[in-house]
């Protein structure tokens, strides 16, 4: 059902029939692809995710005990192919377009976002050494992607989230060796026991604290020794979280661990980017799969509770009020158009990788929007949904509160929303002198021509960013918030015109989105002004 | 501080000044007892709010037990007043006006919302009887108000929730008695073990299924008999919630229950309504009352933590970050305008206590906006505190989370959201000619003659009612949603101007509120013609 939509809605994302054809990847054999892969997401993960969260994770002898079966099931994605689907094979990957892993995990995400992190904290790591650190990556990616090890991302500290120009951890040199110590946290399955090693990709200070970003290096810092000794890490404690109850978030304590310099020193922060950018592009992954499976769940519990309808009768089915109908239509809104986003991000950072510099620049104009919107769209799917369900809804008798609980972390990991809106603003909209925009705008007129609404939505986020570049810097940061939601009006625009036609369903969800639109552009405008005028009060 | 606030906020209610004079209330004695209200909330109900979330209630032998230290702080919530403060001293009150009982709540309900939920049920139930049986009101009120006895409201069964045409709890006579078969859930302190005695206010089936909602009559039901023996009544279950884990929410069963009748046979539901305004209004004062407490954690936290500025210097308080600021504002809004409505609405209703006309159907107009406001604009603030805590609010070191968790029933219960604005489209728009409406525009107009913005505002939402007094049955229930958010749009300009000159803080969240409200006066007519498109497509 959801392999369905999926499958269509990368079938209308420009760029891919060129991708699919270029991996031998026919319809047929797509279909068969996403289809397994929601049948896994459904039968397997899905009740595993509620066992998780029931049974949660616990620190024993100093280490992590991860929820029963999370061993298994992580092997069986491994043995499917869903960790190294985009590596090439000689690391042990299948060498498959970037979009076919975001096709086939969105459904994985929907079902158990947390137990997915591991997943996406060892891809990136795998990916990371495969591009800066080749002899590295030959030991440890074919690990990586058979399930047998995994990787983390150690870059926060307790004094230093997304300030990295404040990290303290400090890596010295000893002999041939380099020797960590510092402490990081947020460290999503920092530590567990469903793999044999873990290989923590960590950011640390080789020059002075003056220095400030410039003066942080890169280090793979391995849980074990190869010979099978404990390094210096431990285990400070296991957050108690909202939710994420399936997903260990460690706080680490490095006393002298050792640890392998990855490319030259002081190239640390740089060589993350293309880390951070699978990290991003995960959490539109999430939320596009949670959006999808609280549409789906509030779709069926609506065609089967009874309530209300003509007194004379028996009850109806609660989707045949107007107003459900019109809650299930955000629903879908929401799913169709996040699967539309990260699809099209990551057809997108597919063409980077190939050396497409226009591709590069939209990548990074779509990244912030897809880590944004995933995020609040996500989580307004599963608080949408609760509301379907109504009392219902807020009892763990159904899985939507659970939901809830996971996914408000999206717009806070991986980069807050005021960051995300400091990244597209400034780096974007300004310093790039728009070449990302520029070119989604002119592959959107391609595609859609005739659709005067994406057109309209497009020459109102231009004059954003013109208006935004003539501002005071002071000035720009009060302006951030409004500018990212422009960007996302206008990319949702093109997005709900692209899926406009594939079914009644959806028809109806994209109208009711579109129709909202140029007030919603209209807002982020008004955001604008106002802020543009509190720098000018300030100024004055 | 709170306590300042809220009393500024009456100060500036129009109709406040009359009542306060009425009850003999200077502003010296007003202040006196808001500080005393927040200070029990701070220091008494807050630590008490948070042991009980980690204890929650559970089932023994039959009944209910609830967190340690409730019944001692709902005796002290007694003795202080705090129940009865409303009703009339000869059943135990201190017959003080409304705006009183909701202004000193306030900070109790963002303090223990789970907790106060007793309290509001207690209440609605001695009003109720107070109205509706004075013999029973002479025995049982003085109990509730002295918090030797609570009351429950019992409407919900598992097959009949706001459609209670469908309820088949069956109640007969046997010789004198009346006695109560069936089933009725979502039962907030439906049993507990912190009062001697529980009376639940019950809607039962005096006439046959086909007299739907005019078979329904309203009974006094005991948990126990005058000699302390049971009555026939169990617990089937206590719910497993998303949050309100202090707040037992049960199943009850009733088995030959001997009961009272409450006034006439069939006229259970309109005996019911005072309840249900108090209820509602409740609801508002929850959801203002988490937003006053989110926003000043929000604020607490954003001037302690340190994170960015110039890298050359230490790190800046996060409150310095303009996209911080703005986050702030935006929680200072939701608590100025919402505590600014539910006392607009408690003022309203106290002079429709005293026989005012006008003033029930200004607060029958200004009810679903209290329900459904004070839910959205809560539990967007327990995520907008979340997102100014970033990580560390979400975790369970910080009390935003169980907010967060508490907030989201807000939109539910009392009636959903789709329920609210049924009930002011239909009744408040359109059945009363925009009584209600014309009411608080034209009070509105008198207070703010000079304000354009909600000039404009009002005559938007004027133009929305008589658009949709033109249409449809079937285009209206369409389009509801949209014109509950433009009575919002309209009602909320107002309070903005009103609280405008307060202090500086709060100027600045009127400022950016009042920025987007013609952008999102504009999405609600957008919601309104899609809606209105939608049925003109399905009658063609």
């Amino acid at each position: 059902m959801s392999a369905g939509l999926i499958a269509a809605v990368l079938a209308r994302t420009p760029g891919w029939a060129e991708q699919a054809e270029a991996a031998g990847l026919d319809d047929v054999a797509l279909s068969q692809i996403l289809e397994a892969a929601e049948v896994r997401a459904r039968n397997d993960l899905a009740p595993l995710a509620a066992r998780a969260d029931a049974a949660g994770c616990r620190l024993e002898g100093g280490r992590v005990i991860v929820p029963g079966g999370y061993k298994a099931a992580y092997r069986a994605l491994a043995y499917d192919g869903w960790i190294g689907t985009d590596l090439s094979p000689d690391l042990g990957g299948m060498g498959l377009p970037l979009p076919v892993h975001v096709a086939a995990t969105l459904p994985m995400e929907g079902a158990a976002l947390p137990f997915m992190m591991a997943l996406g904290s060892s891809r990136a790591g795998a990916h990371l050494l495969a591009g800066a650190a080749p002899e590295l990556a030959a030991e440890w990616a074919p690990r990586i992607a058979s399930g047998e090890w995994t990787a983390t991302i150690c870059i926060s500290e307790p004094d230093a989230g997304s300030d990295v120009g404040r990290i303290r951890t400090r890596a010295r040199r000893e002999g041939e060796r380099w020797v960590i110590e510092g402490t990081k946290c947020w460290i999503s399955f920092g530590d567990h026991d469903m793999a044999d090693r873990i290989g923590h990709l960590l950011l640390a200070r080789t020059g002075t604290p003056e220095e400030g970003s410039r003066g942080l290096s890169l280090f793979l810092v391995p849980d074990l020794h190869e010979n099978g000794a404990r390094n210096g890490i431990s285990v400070e404690r296991i957050e108690e979280k909202l939710g994420l109850h399936g997903s260990p978030t460690c706080v680490l304590r490095f006393d002298g661990a050792e640890a392998t310099l990855i490319g030259a020193p002081g190239r640390g922060l740089s060589q993350l980017f293309g880390m951070i950018e699978l990290m991003r592009l995960q959490v539109g992954t999430q939320g596009a799969g949670i959006a999808m499976e609280c549409a789906r769940l509030a779709r069926d519990y609506a065609s089967e509770r009874r309530q209300g309808g003509d007194p004379s009768g028996p009850p109806t089915p609660i989707e045949a009020h107007p107003d459900v109908q019109r809650q299930l239509a955000v629903l879908d809104a929401h799913a169709v158009l996040l699967t539309a986003l990260v699809l099209e991000t990551a057809v997108t950072l597919e063409q980077a990788h190939r050396g497409d510099d226009g591709a590069t620049a939209r990548a990074a104009f779509l990244l912030p929007l897809v880590k944004t919107f995933g995020g609040e769209l996500g989580t307004a799917s599963t608080s949408g949904a609760i509301q379907v369900f109504a009392g219902a809804g807020y009892t763990r008798e159904w899985p939507v509160e659970r939901h809830y609980r996971d996914a408000r972390i999206m717009t806070i990991y991986e980069g807050t929303t005021g960051m995300q809106a400091q990244d597209f603003l400034l780096r974007r909209l300004i310093k790039e002198e728009g070449r990302g925009l520029e070119g989604f705008a002119a592959r959107a007129a391609a595609e859609l021509s005739r659709d005067a609404l994406t057109k309209e939505m497009m020459e109102r986020l231009r004059a954003v960013a013109a208006r935004l570049r003539d501002a005071s810097p002071e000035a720009r940061l009060h302006a951030a918030d409004g500018a990212l939601r422009a960007g996302w009006c206008a990319v949702s625009a093109t997005l709900a015109a692209r899926m406009t036609g594939h079914d009644v369903r959806t028809d109806r969800a994209m109208a009711q989105w579109r129709a909202l639109l140029p007030a919603r552009m209209a807002e982020a405008e008004a955001r604008i002004a106002f802020g543009l005028g509190l720098a000018d009060v300030k100024q004055s």
